[in-house]
């Protein structure tokens, strides 16, 4: 089965605080000056069940970039699913796949509403992803919910289990191991009937070693080999019509400091969060509508960039999605941002981005 | 809908006047001293309508470079067509596309006869592509009429619209962008029958503004930014059996000066073209085969490549292509040719070459 | 037709001498310390049919490296089969493809039993592959004993011919070309049935002139262009339900030397060659097993790698392959190995390794 989706972007539309050093290179390497156009994303899944207890799920993205060539193909999921039991309640997942730690990060970037992930949860993992095994176990039913709401009208993650473990190595997908321990991490979660609304609510935490990468100027205080460990919490309300979405956590990792210690990598406190409110309004332009806002603060360290440079972001999205057809959506926002540049020394930078977004699904 | 081609060369026959430092890297990396047998192309294309209103087209081409590294998969094309009304006739186009400026750079290179695209006009854009949006629009008597054209007997451009419209990047295809201006394009054309043979007109032009690249001992004359023009005439006589292709452009972009000048980039004038003449016989060696020769001028400046080097070319090529079957084509060329050289400190050269290409569609 | 395998691996498990530095580029890029999960190989294949006459065959590996990023789609095979006759037992094969020289070196990674291909002939070219062309030829029956012979039990090779023939660049897949000359391979070879088991016997050498590349401190006596050249013979008893392969090569090839010549790359003789015995036993544990033993040898540059480091190789390999399904093997082995370490200064380095592999076919 060949399917995939791609997203085209333009950040540079008029907007009233216009600073051409706001950038943020985990979200969207086309936002700051000298950009135009953008592909975002360029993805091409291949997925199948080869067997009835194998199921393998291939996904390149053509969109990465290596050093100025843009538009590589590079990995993002290339894993398979073996099921333990007939009614496929206990799987392993063996590959590099999503690390199942947060709804923003698992859910696919062709349903969420927002542009870019949240800075607070997804600088957990570079990509989302890692390399290793994980184990997840849902009931049936529950799978079948997971399947439900995995769409781009009620913007659910997809089935990573109602309870996910696994070990990983720990240093980005497409990325070379830097130690021979491994990551570890588990996550609990419920959807349930809440009225006529569905609700989800769970709970994860990973904990691991991780080598972060120093330019010139910038060091180490003491080895490397980094403490890296988070906690979340997650709380869903699927939009049927009016939605909601809040996760945040707390734990810490590789980091630059402040003051005297803005040039030393350690391991550092870190936390953050994000709220999304979301109303959904069908059989609206030909197709449905779904307003959202949504609020975003992060204070910690990135480990996957260089430096491990140490963020403080306050943003606000004010966005439609218009879902024209099921093979076509445009997404407009309003972005009001306060954060820390992607570029060393890694100034703050205030301002507002207007951006679209064309997704063609297929 | 998977399909595809590959063109396998070997370009070090024998010829009566062998020139080793003979290159062209923007036409064939395969010609020079120190190579044998190359993969010029290896293209997969996956197609299809994902809606009555949507369609796609997936290129990646898994004979790019990167650095020493050959036959890296990186894109072409990857673009959806939006079509805007029922019959098809008004359509955007959105990613990453052929710029609709020349036939020839349109026309796929599956069904082009020569060897490679002419420098006059293929040195408008880097892998004849950008990223950006394009309107065309076509009655639907001309769609089929393109469509019908548009084979490797007949060899067409395939359906660029009768007007074409568009804003781009500009800095090149798989690039990243250096300016926050668009560059603009717009072109006409007309395919009509002219007794019993299609005859097909048109007029195409461009504005934008460029950076160059320069590396050491090269400087840019006055800022970057530069104007990057040009505007082209073509003519087509569908080879039906015998036939004829003309084009000319005139501008000016980026380019190296003479004399004094020849370390600074400027924006300076360029004009060039070539003329192919063709002739189709069917029913030979259990195919067909077809002659032709071209001959190409060009005077100006490759932007795309460092330094932005101006050429001096004069070639004529003669050549043959034999279509065994739709899968398999054989072409022979002999190529006469004085270009200046791709490699600092862009010297001209004189040479023949003898050149053979496999190629198989599929 | 779309299908392909992927290898996953964990080689960090207890063994009884660990050394952190025995490490095998060529093999295994996940040996070593500062290692957990790789993704060995991530391969997708597109072949069909295009016509009665004409085949092709696309395979890129989707966890190739560049630098420091891992996962990029590139190229191993890409060539189109051409059948001379309607019976197809003479065809041309046109592309990137492997070279007939070693039974291991053509057999399918996903077919054979040990981990990684024995050094001694797979040091003859990067990824078993060169891009040329290629002359094959067997009779009808035979091409059907070989399709009969490759899969994961009987552990065949495919149809590479009885009798191969090929001329190429011989720079490696996927590099550039160095030389204007190229090299020549011949192989013969015959599976026949001996008893009530298939054997396998053949003989195979290739000739050519090979441009070495060398770092800082390193040189190469005299000039490049050093003369590599090979013969090999074969032996191969298929697994029915014992089962014995068995191969030697010698020669001489771009090598760093021993002594006072340990800086200095020159032609070298080289010879090496490994014998593997095995067992199948079917219906256990839901699927068969494979016990093998392999022991190989080898002295002689690896031309492939930078300065084209000396290897002293003694390695015994101790394993079981697990078919569990069609579409998952897992493979468990021990490894004593004795062998030169692939970085400089290229010392001795002895150590055991325990090693998993998770294969999925799809």
């Amino acid at each position: 089965k060949l399917r995939g989706y791609t997203q085209f972007r333009y950040n540079r539309l008029p907007s009233f605080q216009r600073n051409d050093d706001l950038i943020n290179e985990q979200g969207d390497r086309f936002l700051g000056k000298n950009n135009s156009f953008g592909i975002r994303r360029a993805r091409l899944i291949i997925s199948g069940d080869v067997h009835e207890r194998v199921s393998v799920y291939l996904q390149p993205d053509f969109a990465s970039v290596i050093g100025e060539q843009f538009n590589v193909a590079i990995l993002r999921d290339w894993y398979a699913d073996i099921f333990l039991d007939a009614k496929k309640e206990f799987r392993l997942r063996v590959g590099q796949s999503k690390v199942p730690f947060g709804f923003e990060n698992l859910q696919s970037s062709s349903n969420r509403a927002a542009f870019d992930r949240n800075d607070a949860l997804n600088s957990a993992f570079r990509d989302e992803r890692e390399l290793g095994v994980f184990f997840y176990w849902a009931p049936e039913e529950i799978r079948q919910r997971f399947a439900d709401l995995a769409n781009s009208k009620l913007k659910g993650s997809g089935d990573y289990g109602v309870v996910g473990l696994g070990v990983f190595n720990g240093q980005g997908a497409n990325r070379p191991e830097r130690n021979d321990n491994l990551h570890a991490v588990a996550r609990f979660t419920w959807p349930f009937l809440f009225g006529k609304q569905y609700v989800e609510a769970g709970v994860q935490g990973y904990y691991g070693r991780f080598n972060a990468a120093t330019g010139t100027g910038y060091s180490l205080r003491g080895g490397n080999d980094m403490v890296d460990a988070r906690a979340a919490a997650t709380l869903v309300i699927y939009p049927q019509p009016i939605g909601f979405v809040a996760e945040y956590n707390v734990g810490r990792g590789p980091s630059l400091g402040e003051g005297d210690e803005n040039t030393l990598v350690a391991s550092r406190p870190l936390h953050g969060g994000y709220a999304q409110l979301m109303y959904r309004v069908d059989n609206v332009l030909g197709g449905s509508l779904l307003p959202y806002v949504r609020g975003t603060l992060f204070q910690g360290g990135k480990k996957a960039e260089t430096n491990a440079p140490r963020y403080d972001v306050r943003e606000l999205e004010l966005g439609v999605e218009w879902q024209i057809l099921k093979a076509l959506e445009v997404t407009g926002a309003y972005v009001l941002a306060d954060r820390t540049s992607s570029r060393a020394p890694y100034e703050q930078e205030q301002g507002h981005v207007t951006r679209i977004q064309v997704q063609v699904n297929y």
